[in-house]
């Protein structure tokens, strides 16, 4: 039952030749987990796989009553109408904790690897990005491959000309670029000091752009969202640890 | 007289085929750790085993007389109303320390490995969980099969749903999942600022149901409780480190 | 020049079959290095090996203008009233550092061995208990066998039934219990804030009933661990670490 | 997918024959990130390389659109008026992190071993230091060969006689010097509180004066290094990380 | 140009048959580095040989302008008037920064094992003692065979028999102890709060009996050693780190 530093379990056969992916790890605003909750939960998603790693934090996530690993791929179905890319499957990589910073390039080159290995056609990673006090929401996107830019400009994505992206989107886009395959982040602004609904739902505006049978409806999207954003709230608070007294620290670490 | 990083160790002969295995690892108000200490006492369980890591803190427990390593494994045999379950041996595995986060992955799978060796046929995993103030009691169930969810069905606990379970207890349901062994885990509601003795005769309140034979008239059973995590207590300080004047703290690190 | 993580080298030829090993690393209160020392220097002990190991506190003991490594064993011949156990040769194994909690379960398993393969008969670990404010002072007892716990009846030593032992002692009995090799634990009463010559004076009193050829006038015994006591902290002042000026801190660390 | 601890990827074929190659790793007031950038803008050269190490930082740089490794090689051809050394093409290793200390040393032996088999002529790096509150701007240099030494003469460069370098130059110049390799350090004095582009002007008129070509007047270089300076910093701005609230850091981190 | 862990690199052939070799690291009042380097120049040694590893902290020493690491080996020939030491040639091993402690026994034991390859006849490591406010300055010593105990007697240097010494000098003298080489120690009493010139004048004063061909006219001692105190500061200050401004340590770290 010993496997290997991090690895990808399939509970089961998973095709996805041809997919999209959608990756949300946590980052500014949380938008990206809740973003690619809220697909998981709209398009009725499956749990298919999971990543699991000694080195992750030690915890299991429970879904309609089962237990999963804290790094979930869901995947299903879409019906989309075809802007070009290719579009039949959809699956999401989705997690709710930070991966050390030493596991980070080792877990985006096994996710690119696996991405290779199912024959999926497009990596879509999500990310948030500050833009300070100014309010007005954008979001920005990155293609590590002609298509892919072309992309962005068909979607009418405005392109990061200049700066940084950190995290595993940071390394899915350097390491992507490197073995030319087709990655693309979006960056949606969010404010930075508290999970940010609305900044996932400006991000889930232009997925909803490229994931047309999702039902982008303004409001309800929100409040889907902040329901989200609560659910991870409240799932987190149930496994808060005791503040031990004292006599009991020098043991029980 | 060097074996590996994690390994089990067994004191004699071993029998468990189709044995109920119950685990108490710390958890919020220690409620694992005081319930599956009460159902050693109470079943007059001997020590058969031993989980043996030169990762874990360096301590042993005296327990009548006798030195053993801090996660022991205690066994005996049930007198018990089959309501579907088989249960004619009960296994305890019980520890008074949080082992290291990096340590739980391979700890669970360890635990699940000697558990299929040794052809048990349910594993019971106890947790503490925090519900805040509302004083309300409760006590949640996950199992990770058909089998274990319907038995959660038939003793009357109430499903969890959605959440996080963190620890030894968060990694036996995941990888129990994974590997579709059979692994139930009870969460009670605990304060988590202290032992709690009332919140850990809750959780063997239903442990009491699916092994009957275990007496749990309410008083006793808090009372009992109460001595042990007094018990806990005692020992702990009593290997208290000095605090050392400042001119040995040099050395004596 | 090169050895393994840990590994005790003699110095030359080393007789210890039937030995009883006397063993003291630092605890609450000092007590058990005191004592031991306290042995080696009134039983004229000389040294005949010692334990080394990179991961050890880089300093030498000078003992008599020699300089040694910090857990030296000494050695040398008994005149004993025989009670029973095998008395001809008595061996002192001491430190005044605390190994790292990592290291303390490969050393007490490399001090096991060694006690086997030199065919010593009987150890004696020495511990400090921290019995708070109470001010009487008692010696407690853990035994591993049968044999080890008659001789704390032997010799009027109150077993501890229900405890926990911390360090290479806690080790030295648990996995001396498992190996069922004669492993005996004192644990005196100290105060935990500082060196406790008195505290030391209880543990040999229970020690000079077990090794009888040992003197032990009250007065002169206190006196002489105060000594020690002081020598000890003496020796450690000497080689404190300058407070370097903030300017050198970046590169003389 | 997976490669050693550090290794240098080559985008395409790399011909760097008796080239030059600039090294500005971050330093004293950000001086040498800054030159090196501005070289790489001024003299318009294309990434052609990139060191890459799971132990870096993770996150990636865009330029011009094009995500990359932080550690990016640039190179491209010179027209210079030839004094001595050998200037046909000319190379540029940038980055805007600091590797971890125990990194240092086989980075820069990576980068020495990929010069030689590159055949790369000079290696010239930069670096900050700090000479307090004096205002007059200096530039020293060091040389690992009689060949360097004689062109900091040539170039007017003052050469530092006694004293320290640290980080990659410090190792570049003592391993340079052992293996006999042609590395020059120049140190230019900078401000130690913040970016400074001025001190980074400075360097670059030396470094103007082994590369002509590269335009220096004096108010256009102050601003376009001002420029990167201040790009560098929106970069770093954009991608903070959230405060995140109590309750989030134990599962995130 | 890679190699193991700790190595000797020797930059030509070095003969230091039945040579004194004199080690430096820093101590107490930085007395041994400031004698070590004191002997260096007085006696214009050359730089022969470098030990080298990957765990040292990454800077170079520049002196006359040619670049070193950071631990540096010197040679040369002696006058000296035999008084039954070998005394042909001598060897300084000197640096400005303490080891990490887990490096400290490896770099011990390698450089015994260097010094019995080449033959070495007497090493003499030079360490600061904190003697308090006594204002009385003494020097110590310590040896680890009867001929160096001898060598301490025939130069009137007051021997320690009970202490400490920590450091690469308690190791050289376990160690050496241990393997039978010829290891003196020579402890001076120094101020443990700054880099103390004059506890280095001290203890030279004892090293000049031993190598009498030093210059050792007190004033001038003393004044040499306040200058060579006052470069090594100058020096480490020239590389002071800058304190960046926050929003550049997420990334600069």
């Amino acid at each position: 039952m010993n496997e290997g530093e991090i690895f990808i379990h399939e509970y089961g056969e998973v095709d996805l030749q041809d997919a999209m992916v959608v990756i949300g790890f946590p980052s500014v605003g949380l938008v990206s987990s809740i973003a690619s909750n809220f697909i998981v939960r709209s398009m009725k998603l499956e749990r298919r796989a999971a990543i699991i790693s000694k080195r992750f934090p030690p915890y299991t996530i429970i879904h309609e009553g089962i237990p999963s690993p804290p790094v979930r791929i869901y995947s299903g179905h879409r019906d989309c109408e075809n802007k070009g890319e290719k579009c039949e499957k959809l699956a999401v990589i989705t997690c709710e904790f930070m991966p050390q910073p030493e596991l980070i390039k080792e877990l985006s080159n096994d996710i690119l690897g696996w991405c290779k290995k199912k024959g999926i056609a497009t990596i879509l990673t999500l990310e948030g990005i500050n833009i300070g006090e100014e309010g007005e929401s954008k979001v920005f996107g990155v293609g590590t491959t002609p298509r892919t830019r072309k992309m962005l400009e068909t979607y009418g994505v405005k392109e990061l000309r200049e700066g940084m992206v950190t995290g595993i989107s940071g390394l899915l886009l350097s390491e992507g670029e490197r073995y030319q395959m087709d990655v693309i982040c979006l960056l949606g602004s969010a404010r930075i000091d508290l999970p940010d609904a609305r900044g996932a739902a400006n991000l889930l505006d232009v997925v909803g752009d490229m994931l047309p049978e999702i039902k982008l409806d303004p409001d309800p999207l929100i409040k889907e969202a902040e329901q989200i954003e609560s659910d991870m709230q409240k799932a987190i608070e149930s496994v808060q640890q005791p503040k031990k007294p004292a006599e009991y620290s020098q043991i029980y670490s």
